[in-house]
């Protein structure tokens, strides 16, 4: 079954919005084993609109369209629908009950505006959205099946998870998938290290390179049963994890946050951070994990030199000496956390994310992290580049692979 | 001129990354006064490839193409480029050595796989990447100028702003735009408020409501002279200023944390923070912006209720009697992480995340923010839902729309 995505709205083409409703639908849709062949975002323009559908449900079986189901003059996705399949707009009379029941309950008085979501293309079938006052909308084009939902996120990932998984994945074809989040090492050397194992590949079997900040997500996909696909990739995964086992930091569809989190919480461990440059990054990722609070207790956002020592005990003489980016002051802020709020494990992470502030011994880029336990410590220079985004992004998910590394190694160390 | 955009790779499809590149662009090339028709996200699929450029190139002035340029298997730009123009590929003996010299100065061992890179389809003209090891390509089909770029975004970004804006910058149409960014009002109230200069309107000027967690961005934009379409630009904006001001945030192109840091600069007044369920994303967001250590001191995330008597003072007993989601943990949170940094704001934030946690009197998305000052005390209780990641990344916008309240509110209680 092939599928595209279909996202309306100015505000991705101008860059204000990222598309990130694509892309859960991208990841929702080839879990249940469908494929994405296109995901296409244009701007409200009801005549465009129109048009893309069609011609996108001219080649694909199914076809999820976002945007456009709102309050104001620029939202026209039902108006376009209405120009495509030949049919009027009418009330629908649940649905405006609904919408003055969800008014009423947050003591907000309704609008005209907002009545004008109760209408509805007479050709499409409405699905209940217990999110929001836009129901979504499902129709038939030709051989494609189609539904509009709305592009507020929480709105359009209820629905589609509430109503519309059940209605498509009978259909989905049979695959086999395994993730494994790799780190540590660059996708080029990945590539050589797992290249006799491309012999496996083709005939249903793919191996995905999908580079994140978080490392990289290898993606091996079974599509079929042609010639013992099975059976191939049951030794494309175990080669990867053969030849590729030092780097391996999960092996469920997860993210790294996640995966060290599932790790302390498996090992009974307790976390604490200080930070510097990342400015509490390190902490929000950790804590975007449903029940973090099992394994993280908090930490100190030192960003000022003053809080460094006053709320982590780094001693002056450190920083006047070393530098705030230093060995020695990422030492000192792990350890200092670690001991103020008595957790078992802590990651200090102290740079330069520039654009200011970097030197010839010390260039922007430059960042210090320690990871510390009871009994051991690393710490590690690196340097991640001149962008600030890049460098805070790196340095964030660079500190939860030194916290991994301590975890796993000391474990090495007592049974080797 | 009108311009698409072509982002390439599976990873994109299967939601494994979030296209920010085509964000990144859409922004860029608004500013220039192009319009951005579309943006289009494909698979590694060497023919798919060449039909879309074919066919976005038939109705495009402008294409911008990304991705497919790495060192892998499933890297296919370049071949899909060459199958279109019909040409070959050529080893280019400038990117080589480029290629050889990148390597060398990290360290780093070439290998084969690298060395594909400086292959270039004989056709195109090869555009520098002082960034990665990839040149930008570009060539013209038909009518459309394309370029192709390295999906790796700060080497996108980096090629995109050295070589490519000079080149397409002369021949976009002038514009005028003013963007608003709003907050603390839904949607259709502003839309409701401005109703009236609905009349300005149309024949060149548009008005979008743009939404994100940190408010609405209002983005007015002319576009030509049209029909008094400069003086309808003035009165529109004008307009806005004047019916909504207690909701404008700023008029400038920034996130709402620039927006806030750069009233606390121009205030010389500094801030540290005080997270529990944000986890220490108001810090993360505050320090996006270069040069916030001017006024941002640091805090502590304490997510644990250790933390929060630990290191922030709050007393037992108003833990045990009111709980960690009260106003009054709030405002000990606030006012103790500025005793304990020296600061001359803070803002706490303590609430329930999700999915757990939840209870009849505080369901989750129960959320409590204090905003503090020597003088002040701005607290607030709000209700944000259901959803773990809306609740966290509302709640952290809210707690910079609190100290932004705090700020000019005690202005104007001084002046007025």
């Amino acid at each position: 079954m092939t599928c595209s995505i279909l996202s309306i709205g100015d505000e991705l083409l101008i860059g204000q919005v990222v598309n990130t409703n694509a892309s859960w639908l991208g990841d929702q849709l080839t879990s249940l084993g469908i494929t994405v062949a296109a995901i296409i975002n244009i701007g409200d323009d009801r005549g465009l609109i129109a048009r893309e559908i069609e011609r996108l449900a001219s080649t694909n079986d199914l076809l999820i369209i976002s945007g456009g189901l709102g309050p104001t003059h620029d939202d026209l996705t039902r108006e376009a629908i209405c120009d495509l399949l030949g049919c009027q707009l009418r009330i629908d009379e649940e649905q405006l009950r609904r919408i003055e029941q969800r008014f009423a309950e947050r003591g907000l008085p309704i609008n005209e505006r907002s009545i004008r979501q109760a209408a509805i293309p007479e050709s499409c079938r409405t699905i209940a959205n217990n999110y929001g006052s836009a129901p979504g909308l499902s129709f038939t084009l030709g051989a494609c099946r189609a539904y509009a939902l709305p592009g507020v996120p929480m709105e359009l990932k209820g629905i589609f998870g509430d109503e519309i998984i059940a209605e498509i994945a009978p259909e989905a074809d049979t695959i086999e998938r395994q993730t494994l989040l790799m780190f540590g090492l660059t996708e080029s050397a990945l590539a050589d290290q797992l290249q006799e194992l491309n012999t496996l590949l083709g005939d249903g079997l793919t191996l995905a390179y999908l580079p994140a900040f978080g490392g990289i997500r290898l993606r091996a996909m079974r599509n079929g049963s042609k010639d013992n696909a099975e059976e191939r990739f049951k030794k494309l995964v175990e080669g990867i994890a053969t030849l590729s086992a030092r780097w391996i930091v999960s092996t469920r569809h997860e993210t790294m946050a996640a995966a060290v989190g599932a790790l302390l919480h498996e090992r009974g461990l307790t976390i604490a951070v200080a930070e510097s440059c990342t400015g509490g990054t390190v902490g929000m990722l950790l804590t975007e994990t449903p029940g973090s609070s099992a394994y993280f207790l908090g930490g100190v956002i030192s960003y000022a030199n003053s809080l460094k020592q006053g709320m982590l005990g780094v001693a002056e003489s450190d920083l006047q000496q070393h530098g705030a980016v230093s060995q020695q002051v990422a030492i000192a802020m792990a350890r200092g956390v670690r001991q103020r709020t008595g957790s078992d494990l802590a990651v200090a992470v102290t740079g330069i994310a520039g654009p200011d502030g970097g030197s010839p011994e010390k260039p922007v880029g430059t960042v210090w992290i320690a990871a510390v336990s009871s009994t051991r410590t690393i710490v590690e220079r690196f340097q991640l580049g001149r962008e600030r985004e890049v460098v805070r992004a790196r340095a964030a998910h660079l500190a939860l692979w030194l916290v991994q590394r301590l975890v796993v190694e000391s474990e090495e160390e007592i049974v080797g």
